[in-house]
């Protein structure tokens, strides 16, 4: 059973109901230890506004998402994405985030060469570690479900996270996101590999029948995915971090009230996590 | 270039216009070597009556389409599906089939046991190797995409195929679809390692976006897979048997009259696999 100290709850998971300044004050104030933060929200309300309220409500910031999208057809746009995830760090040491989350990128437009894409993934991560390290901000490569190699995320596996892990060297670790890797035969193996390199855990559930590729995640409990189990896996690393549930729900919880929707993970972080 | 002699249409590309008597006569008609045959629509025709029409049409059977399912909740069930299982087995002795695929089965009904039903996978297609093995007909394990694990199949790379093969022992091989392993960065190396255990080879190619989990499949050179790099890796096995389009689309190809899908499928061979 998780511990309720440790709820953090993305603000993607309320998106369509809240503002930024309206998430940190509904989820402080229903007793939330965190908020994990959207960078085109966080465009919206403004970064020192932000940063501001955070202090004020003694919210955590489990991440900031997020960085990445490194591939890109031309030198030019790729140098325009480092810039950008440059930009992203200063933002997460900013709001005092725990990690800053990098969603790696597929393949560029009209592209089909997915060995290159991952190698622009590479090349681009290990450009902007540097800066990272200089900032002291970890940075948490997130593996994508499998379904979003071509548009999202050509890192699919957390195997192949942590080869990058183990190719572009310290400051860098993994966000484990249930969602993504639950099918993952290698997965308990792949998390001991992890080991304090897992800087993020989020929490969500795989509905069956599943509607929609990218908007139809399911609250903790509500689907297949033995949670309880993986968050053994990942406790057993000594991670003691925070617990960040993301739901994308564009048919149910984002059309629910976000008191309904925060309380609804406040039960479930203590039931099915 | 794929030799347009190596073309066989799996059926379910034409399942919404073509009965099973109608796609073995269209396919043949268009000149295409090949068929996969699906069980429900082999029920309606009759096992006697389709082993006549491909004779008569001088058509291979690339496969027949499907056993597995091995995974459920109760003893009775399980035995039932061993039961289908054999059946199938006798099925494609009758029709001819160079292999019998199998999906293996996802999670039980209510269960979030995924090693569990892996091993029921396991247990299942072990028991049914000897009735396979003593008909000589191969089986091949077709890997499905992971994001088919809770509820049609919870084996899901080519690794994981390999290593039942691997254990199971001869009789036993897999289907490579490429729909399900593109994205698998070891891929190379694990069609490598499956060697004259190819049995099948399926094409069709992933949309960017992809509408729906199942229905919403492409015809090779619509989508982002690189078809050709996959056809030399599998070519390079020695494997040189029949490559097969199989295309679910609810929206599109199965709108299509079925000459202009037959027709693009034999384009489609030359220019994109």
């Amino acid at each position: 059973m998780a511990d309720l100290a440790r709820l953090s709850i993305n603000q993607a998971t309320t998106r369509e109901q809240h503002s930024l300044a309206q998430a940190i004050a509904a989820y402080a104030g229903a007793g939330v230890t965190g908020i994990s933060i959207w960078r085109d929200k966080l465009a919206d309300c403004g970064l020192g506004e932000a940063a501001a309220m955070l202090k004020d409500h003694g919210l955590r910031v489990s991440g900031l998402c997020r960085a990445g999208q490194f591939p890109a057809s031309d030198a030019a746009e790729r140098q325009a994405r480092l810039d950008d995830n440059r930009l992203a760090v200063d933002q997460a040491v900013a709001l005092g985030a725990e990690c800053l989350i990098v969603v790696a990128g597929g393949l560029p437009e009209g592209s089909r060469d997915l060995p290159g894409a991952r190698a622009m993934i590479r090349d681009g991560l290990g450009a902007v570690m540097d800066h990272a390290r200089a900032a002291q901000m970890p940075v948490a490569i997130e593996p994508l479900h499998p379904m979003y190699a071509a548009d999202r995320c050509a890192i699919n596996t957390m195997s192949q996270a942590l080869d990058l892990c183990d190719e572009l060297g310290p400051g860098l670790g993994v966000a484990v996101d249930v969602y993504h890797v639950w099918w993952d035969p290698d997965l308990q193996a792949q998390i001991e590999r992890a080991g304090d390199r897992v800087l993020a855990y989020h929490v969500c559930d795989w509905l069956v029948p599943t509607t929609d590729l990218l908007l139809d995640r399911g609250m903790m409990g509500d689907g297949v995915i033995d949670i309880p189990q993986i968050s053994e896996w990942v406790d057993g690393t000594g991670y003691n971090g925070l617990i960040e549930v993301e739901i994308f729900s564009a048919e149910n919880w984002w059309k629910r009230p976000a008191d309904e929707v925060i309380r609804t993970c406040r039960e479930r972080m203590l039931s099915s996590v």
